[in-house]
């Protein structure tokens, strides 16, 4: 689906997203990733090939669920939770660090900050539906 | 599992908490939830049997991803994600909801807004690990 413009401003911001993938016993994982936009994918960069690589290449199910900074007009947290397919490029990943680095921690910074990182793996993500708290789930709260 | 005294400070200061469920068909599902602690317990109120309750009556693993509002030395935003257990218990809603509103939207706030709420349901969640970005993990980043 086409994400929704306030939700893309959210994630451009620099809203870190909890990244939830499924474990081989079908448990979940949570991590805090950092993700980008590429059109209406969502994009996310690891150097090695982690456990929520592993579990993306096993079962593509994901969600990614960004906490925002307002309240809506009950005083809840405004959050948007996306749900979607993944897949995984191969290489790719410390250009995308660093770009997201730059959102995240700031202008200027070197990241990863070692000398040749390994070219990683980009996390791509489809989204097919959006719920949450908030402008974009069209519902008042 | 014993509940470290920063991840408590986190708890009771407010930080909300993405709650992840498994659906029926194993998907992973996520809200914003407010927490509590009871002991070494987290709590949290619904005050329908909305599915976040019928995925925990079905399969009790959860996964409760907390976001601080502190950077580590390289400039990510710590958090802690507890994996656990839930149990559902009957009743006892409205009075913990009033508790928690206390904390997340403030002092003399009412809540649930309305009058004769439903008795609802507690989520009772037993933490079996910890991990993150954060003092809790006991590694450096």
């Amino acid at each position: 689906m086409e994400i929704p413009q306030d939700v893309k401003n959210l994630i451009e911001a620099g809203c870190p997203a909890h990244l939830v993938t499924l474990n081989p016993d079908g448990s979940p994982q949570v991590t805090l990733v950092w993700i980008g936009l590429e059109g209406d994918e969502l994009v996310a960069g690891h150097l090695p090939r982690n456990r929520k690589v592993k579990n993306i290449q096993r079962d593509p199910r994901v969600v990614v669920s960004l906490e925002a900074d307002t309240k809506s007009s009950m005083g809840l947290t405004e959050y948007a939770v996306l749900y979607g397919k993944a897949r995984i490029q191969e290489g790719g990943a410390p250009e995308l660090l660093q770009r997201l680095a730059e959102v995240h921690i700031g202008p200027g910074v070197k990241f990863p900050p070692m000398e040749n990182p390994p070219p990683g793996y980009v996390t791509r993500i489809r989204v097919d539906r959006i719920e949450g708290v908030g402008p974009w789930t069209g519902r008042p709260v």
